[in-house]
């Protein structure tokens, strides 16, 4: 349910508590949209520029709570959410408290309670573009919780730009859309820093490495896809690689590594499930097998030399 | 220093060791050039199409070294490598040695030390591109050791096709770009099977999780270009994603993830890089800064709770 709106309602007020870049962007966003917006922030000094734009500056949570119909919500974390709403003496009946501090789906689903019980409605929001996409068409963030309230929403919502995307009615699923994605890039970060460091270790400088290495990067879109496929289908062929040659070749990168002195506890966290996977009998299937074998867990095997526990 | 050539010499002869996939691709691509070939395997019965299209099948190691100016090994690892040629009485005098097996830079220069006391000249390759491409234009292969038995080969390795970069005279480069290569690899494809096993344990569907993940994986090629320049230019500015706030995201990662008992080793093992480079002072940088710090070691930092050691 991707959905954008050609008809924002520049009536609604929105309240936006937090203004670090994130909060601060997208206050602009609903400024620009015509919307009131009231801002508050933990500390003051930081909402000089929005209300030269036309903002009115909150004291407190309950003033600005009272002066939004939609509050949306960007702190540093969750602690700082709780800290800021739960001991705010604001009277949340009618409206909509919108999420957006990145964070964990427990977190999201216990905000969710606790809004519950104050006669507010919850959205929990992922942002997955960076601040300077906020009110281009090249944001996108997604929305869970409540479907009658995104519907109440969304045309407020669509201020922010790009798409709006429902993800659906548990209010933890844009939170673990999130975390999942930065799974992704962090553990490939880690990667690609811990591969140059190698690279370095080798005598191959960091812009030779990196022409070649951009070609492995770049398998990587088409490489989920077929993940996603298999995942859905229950099939894991081995056509490609397999998760015994995947082992072969993680060794060899540990082994260069570990000559170098440089860390190789991803490495061996990963061989660990590889081994895992070779000893519940799937050796010969293909890579995307391991996501199942990671999220049954079973059978751990031995430790080898070296392999860090965990 | 890439090269191709134009110009084979089709009258070179080549002998082959070994008949996996990899090696029998090989095999069929010096075959269609026009080289006269022998092949070995250690376990009979894998030359017979080889043979049918001109290819001779050698009884001994011995027999095929006599047979080929160019010696291609094509084995499972370094130590089938060692098994097959060490013991073998062969005379290798005048002949090239070409080690396209899987492996490492210190054993590439095992090998190479080895065949310098034959009398053989050494070239380590890793081949880059799948067997599918062996003989086709997209097929890509990393030579390095001597650049003038390179010189000399170049145009009998051309039968491969596509591309052939030498790489540097020590041995163990082009090792060493397979090994941070697959490093990149292995690492990436672990972190995404870990977040598809994380986005259904939060009950995302593969495919839904896939059309997200798509765009991260999207970002690596020019992620891996911007650190390269940065490593090159020992510059690492913070301005797109810090150091510090990345360690508060995979904090996210390791609760969601531990939270439905799937195994936060890797990402865990990422933290400790992320937090050391934080206790030096670095958590301002950019990300580029955390192979410095891997590269360097230095001083690490307490474990947290449920961090595993290593």
């Amino acid at each position: 349910m991707t959905t954008t709106s050609e008809h924002p309602d520049p009536r609604v007020p929105v309240a936006l508590l937090g203004l670090g870049p994130m909060g601060h962007a997208l206050s602009a966003a609903f400024l620009a949209a015509g919307h009131p917006v009231t801002v508050w922030n933990r500390t003051p000094g930081k909402a000089a520029g929005l209300v030269a734009r036309g903002a009115t500056a909150a004291g407190s949570v309950a003033q600005a709570v009272r002066a939004g119909r939609v509050v949306v919500v960007c702190l540093r974390d969750d602690k700082a959410v709780r800290a800021a709403v739960v001991p705010a003496d604001a009277d949340w009946t009618g409206r909509v408290l919108v999420n957006l501090t990145s964070g964990e789906p427990a977190q999201a689903r216990e905000m969710a309670r606790w809004a519950a019980g104050r006669g507010a409605g919850y959205l929990d929001g992922a942002v997955l573009t960076p601040t300077p996409t906020i009110g281009t068409p090249a944001a996108a963030v997604l929305y869970s919780g409540s479907g009658e309230v995104f519907a109440a929403v969304r045309e407020t919502m669509a201020a922010l730009g790009g798409t709006a995307a429902y993800v659906g009615d548990d209010p933890g699923t844009a939170a673990g859309y999130e975390v999942a994605l930065l799974d992704v890039f962090a553990t490939a970060v880690n990667g690609v820093v811990h591969a140059f460091a190698l690279a370095s270790a080798e005598g191959i400088a960091p812009q030779r490495f990196a022409a070649f290495a951009t070609g492995i990067g770049g398998l990587l879109p088409e490489m989920i896809t077929r993940f996603g496929e298999q995942l859905a289908a229950g099939r894991f062929p081995g056509d490609r690689s397999t998760i015994a040659s995947a082992a072969a070749g993680i060794g060899h990168v540990v082994n260069a590594a570990a000559g170098h002195g440089i860390d190789t506890g991803m490495l061996t966290a990963a061989r660990r499930t590889v081994d895992r996977a070779v000893a519940q009998g799937h050796g010969a299937d293909g890579l995307a097998r391991l996501a199942e074998v990671l999220r049954r867990g079973g059978p751990s095997v031995p430790e080898r030399p070296a392999v860090s526990s965990g």
